[in-house]
């Protein structure tokens, strides 16, 4: 049996980061604007923090204006919606980035709502989901626009192919089933209520799991030739018993990947996949939000 | 072979007209709230104008406040935008419907970004359609919310069943793949492009024809014991030569009715289907739009 195609993710967002790097070049040269990322952090999560200072890295990295706003757990709704008002009216800032979850107090809805959509560089306002629904141009959430470019790089026209999104979420499965639609796929959309999903899945062309599940995915359910997008990136213990004694852990993704490498013939890694993506779309879109705010299309 | 039941789709709405007739009456007796409608048409389009009068009358008769708006085929898009800017502040107005297509000079786009999102009892501006998507409380497309209606009453609990949607329009194929997915059906959204339309329509325990063309889904492409929705109303010429000769046409759906319904447990017909609907989520979308306004919840 043959081992699938490792898709190589890292360099692709690689180069998406270099080319948001070139338009910033030359949106400074040609029209001396400097696009500007503003990502707000509220409290502690160790997750998050480690997520706001590689946004911030790699923005700077790419030239841009590059400005994080750490906040006390503390913080109250007024307190961050003034700061996200002050965003909005802030010429330098392109995009804003609020980082979720916010602490248990505070409500995200409101604050998306305050949100101006043109610095939404994250696309979850309800605006920027309108837009996407409608077929308008919008900004689009980083990891389905990740997602996205994966798949044209690896697969080219996608037109006519059968796609199963496995997951829901306001955040990635929907947006995803959008754009899998927007590109000519026929899409079917699958989740916790779906009777047998792994028939479902082995329908696929293009598999989508979004679901949040360790290596729930298992290598019978995947269609031999299919190409396979894995967006869960799930902590576990390690199985060696003495690694995880001593409470080692690692990152995989919803898909049981040794199964299923045997199987598909393309197939994005976790660590060092769809994430990837995920920042590089980050620069993307905030290039776009520079160009699209000075009228400069995008 | 048996005979699909032919779903009474007429009863319905006749039901749902009622139940929005007592939601008048009872805003009117408690709160001193007559939900109001405003209707408008650019043009003399003849389908437009029936439709228009039906629904003038429809809510007339529940005892709404009902205005007709019919402006001349030559209105200015300033003259349009005067209107529904006008109808936004209008407190006796809760609901605004532009009757489209509008005239080719008119931007469609440009009447719905000036609509009160609060007022779009139609569910076709950006804002509904993101609340939709994101999975909040939006104001829903008629059609789509008649499909909804009509299914639920005809199988009662969806979760879990494998629905396909032909035809992803923004207005009818789109959102009703959203309520289909929250009401925990395994969607799939087919069109043009898909791959073998008949085995694809052959896996729906519930199939959408929403395409606009004639009888264009046979009934081989129907599983057994399937709930069809037709929401196609497409006017074509009689078979019978003397009378197409006369000019005569008649109604169709995108569904061949007879062969369907000797495969189909349940279909709606057409005429007499889902267009009946339509109308009737109409007014309810108005008395929702009046409540909410209110702050009556809804």
């Amino acid at each position: 049996m043959t081992s699938a195609h490792t898709i190589d993710v890292k360099s692709l967002a690689e180069l998406v980061r270099a080319q948001a790097a070139g338009e910033v070049a030359m949106l400074k040269a040609e029209h001396g604007i400097q696009p500007g990322l503003a990502v707000v952090l509220v409290g502690e999560d160790p997750a998050s923090q480690v997520y706001v200072r590689s946004k911030g890295e790699h923005s700077q990295a790419a030239g841009m204006h590059s400005e994080t706003h750490r906040l006390p757990a503390e913080t109250t709704q007024d307190e961050l919606m003034a700061l996200v008002e002050q965003l909005n009216d802030d010429p330098k800032i392109h995009g804003i980035l609020v980082q979720m979850p916010l602490p248990g107090h505070l409500d995200e809805k409101m604050v998306l709502a305050a949100m101006d959509p043109n610095k939404d560089v994250d696309g979850l306002t309800v605006v920027n989901a309108g837009l996407l629904a409608s077929g308008m141009p919008a900004l689009i959430p980083c990891t389905p626009l990740g997602c996205m470019l994966v798949l044209r790089q690896t697969l080219g026209n996608l037109s006519g192919k059968r796609a199963v999104v496995v997951g829901r979420s306001v955040l990635v499965g929907r947006p995803i089933a959008q754009l899998l639609l927007q590109a000519d796929c026929t899409v079917t959309i699958a989740h916790s209520r779906t009777v047998d999903l792994p028939a479902v899945c082995r329908e696929a062309d293009i598999l989508v799991a979004a679901v949040g599940r360790p290596q729930m995915i298992k290598g019978d359910w995947i269609k031999p030739g299919a190409t396979v997008i894995d967006v869960g990136i799930n902590r576990v213990p390690f199985r060696d018993p003495v690694k995880a004694a001593e409470g080692k852990t690692k990152l995989v993704g919803d898909v049981a990947f040794k199964e299923a490498e045997k199987v598909a013939a393309n197939i994005t890694p976790v660590p060092g996949g769809i994430g990837l993506m995920t920042v590089a779309c980050l620069l993307a879109n905030t290039v776009t939000a520079a160009k699209r705010i000075n009228g400069l299309d995008g």
